[in-house]
């Protein structure tokens, strides 16, 4: 006779923790309470001691801890596909930016928000970090949708249809933070865009406020060659040393791309204890150049794992993500025990919730945190013999066998289905985006 | 009122033929009879014009032409996630090549390619090549499905559970060919491993046989840097040039791998009319260098893609092959602009089709050509908005939406079905293997 009576109880063939490193457990059940994860034990025993409201008989699926997307423009999920194969410069100077000042706004940046959220969530993923202007409407659409976000509320000299300069980005974006300051799912951070579109007094000044409010910055940072070259020639210094010198580089500090990195650049990385967020696919479509995983590795440092934007990706598919991150890294460095599945997952998940702040609420399936946790279906050809699931999980294409997400123990996919979003309804505002976009293209 | 019957017509809202280059197509129908597509032409014109027999209509689907997967080992797909992330050289003589000691056998073979069979045609690939052991199993499981395929009979100078010696592989892979040399859909060609397994003698009387029979040789070539410093060191030659001085570089020579490239090899690729068989996945995953994509395609060699076999992919996605060999390309050459997405679809079409010899059959959608077909849904969030038909193909995970797969005008998968295999089964065989295999680990 079952004496606690909980929310939910799920058993599932395969379970992958993340924390202890390197584990797969089987025919193991997770038991959840308002939204935590109050034991991880064998389904046997847990039959035994618990009775649930709800309960998920899976087994033939993997659980992992929901995906963290460490790097995303969500609303640009409306321009996918709509400029590739294009060198940066004309993808930036001549497709993106006039795009985006043609068509950005509070509708654009909604629908487009949650659309991704959808393909997200669809996907495994439960947490993402999102840098865009009208980071109001993102939150408004995560909010709606129960996904957890970090929106880095964007800041640059530049006017867009959000803010006019550097000084009205950041108010709004304080204003933001102050609406969000109770949220649990939704934490808002600095977003200086990059240190060649933010001047050095602006830059001082996030360093100072994100300092006295104990906020995270998030930054595009040695993206290209390029933006390496020009902060030489314009300041004398690397753009990362621009930054240590004006304060912005604290364990607090995401600095997102990281191609171009010599050795100094990594030890003020591994000095500060900032983050490094990478994003191989949008790294290599743009011929951007390759993130140094190996000695990023060797020194310590967090590296965790973005899609960028769908404008340059074209997806949002994390664990797609993390087999590209897993292929290149062996590839780059001509050694194949180099970044091994298991690593590459702790990437998407623990290294994700540690870059954002949060591995005491999530990234792994450790009892007291949230119940962020996905379930994949391996019961189909391209997931058997299963030897080891984290190849499988990693090396073949598991994204696709997706069927349930949850995020703080509230189901939001079931059976590869969005449970609180309509997506005949999502894929329908898409189309008409496409065509107001394309009849002025 | 349509004049005439036929068998097939298929109406998709987008359909890419391949050729001509870079184009799509809208709201157009292919019409079949005869298992050869006899039109390409508006839906509408279609609707008038024929009465067929069996009638698809897929206004929210692209039609692509049959993928070519023209580097396999598909019985592999029983050691899929068996041995990952080791070096190169644990991989095979720890891992790879005791257990094929052990386990390789007519029953293997035919299982592991059933099941890869399976998972292509589920994935688009209408047509592969493949070299492995008892190539009659393989064949024997392609022709019960209904997949085309080379099959490109193994030689080796040391025994394996089909064959003793050089001789005896080439006395059964001849008698094989003898077998098939009536079946439209099944060629037999000499499948040399690679130059560091096969002696002189044998390469020669492979170059005269394949020259008297006019029959395609497929061998593994410069796929590591230490298979290039050996043959130096042996015979004083880089392998291709040694090859080329035994007559086995010709136009029907595919040259799988290729990494490990200088100049001179180029030049005799090129002097050859030998095609490319790029994989790029594998060659990551065990970190054994890049097939310089853009140096070949200047020199005019074909080059075609294939996905290697599950034990080092791990999957037989060609779609996420031809993703993976576009982003590598740009992000290696430094140039989002190199293999653009619909030269890509060309490396897992047409081009393969030429490496094989079938170009006059398959590998594009026109008139004359066998109706080897694949249906791509559209109707996902991740496919929307679709700006370009190419970049939602190629750049997101497609394969996961193919619903229909055609070969000879026959189906094979419906709604994302296999129709004459037993999914269930396969997956349970599959089961069954690994028990067996791990029960010996």
């Amino acid at each position: 006779m079952p004496e606690e009576n909980i929310d939910i109880l799920i058993n599932a063939g395969w379970l992958i923790p993340v924390i202890p490193r390197n584990t797969v457990l089987r025919n193991c059940s997770i038991a959840i309470d308002h939204g935590k994860i109050i034991a991880v034990l064998p389904s046997a025993e847990a039959e035994q001691r618990y009775s649930a409201q709800q309960c998920y008989h899976l087994p033939n699926s993997l659980l992992i801890p929901g995906l963290i997307n460490a790097h995303a423009h969500a609303a640009m999920s409306l321009l996918r596909g709509y400029a590739d194969d294009q060198s940066l410069h004309t993808w930036l100077n001549e497709s993106i930016w006039p795009a985006e000042s043609r068509w950005v706004s509070e509708e654009f940046v909604f629908d487009g928000a949650e659309i991704a959220i959808a393909e997200m969530l669809l996907g495994g993923t439960t947490c993402f970090s999102d840098m865009y202007f009208f980071p109001d409407q993102t939150a408004r659409a995560a909010r709606s949708t129960g996904i957890k976000c970090q929106l880095a509320f964007p800041i640059l000299e530049f006017p867009s249809a959000w803010a006019r300069n550097a000084d009205e980005y950041i108010h709004k974006g304080l204003a933001l933070r102050d609406e969000y300051r109770d949220d649990t799912r939704i934490s808002i951070a600095f977003g200086p865009h990059a240190p060649y579109t933010v001047n050095d007094p602006a830059l001082q000044k996030i360093a100072t406020l994100a300092g006295e409010l104990d906020a995270a910055i998030h930054i595009h940072l040695h993206e290209s060659a390029g933006e390496v070259t020009q902060s030489i020639a314009e300041y004398g210094l690397r753009p990362i040393e621009r930054l240590q010198q004006l304060g912005l580089l604290t364990p607090l500090t995401q600095c997102v791309h990281m191609t171009q990195l010599v050795d100094s650049d990594i030890a003020l990385l591994a000095e500060s204890g900032s983050h490094v967020i990478h994003c191989p696919e949008s790294n290599l479509k743009l011929g951007s150049g390759f993130c140094p995983i190996e000695p990023l590795q060797k020194a310590g440092i967090n590296i965790a794992l973005g899609t960028d934007g769908a404008a340059s990706n074209n997806d949002l598919n994390l664990l797609g993500e993390a087999r590209t991150a897993a292929l290149i890294a062996k590839g780059i460095a001509g050694n194949p025990e180099l970044l091994p599945a298991h690593e590459a997952l702790e990437l998407a998940t623990i290294n994700g919730a540690r870059a954002l702040g949060i591995d005491d609420v999530t990234g792994s399936i450790e009892v007291g945190k949230a119940a962020d946790l996905v379930a994949i279906d391996l019961n189909n050809i391209a997931s058997q013999p299963l030897y080891n699931a984290f190849s499988q999980l990693l090396y073949t294409d598991s994204a696709s066998h997706v069927s349930h997400t949850w995020v703080d123990g509230k189901l939001l996919v079931k059976d590869g289905q969005l449970l609180n979003l309509d997506q005949a309804e999502l894929i329908h505002k898409a189309q008409i985006w496409q065509q107001k976009i394309q009849a002025e293209c």
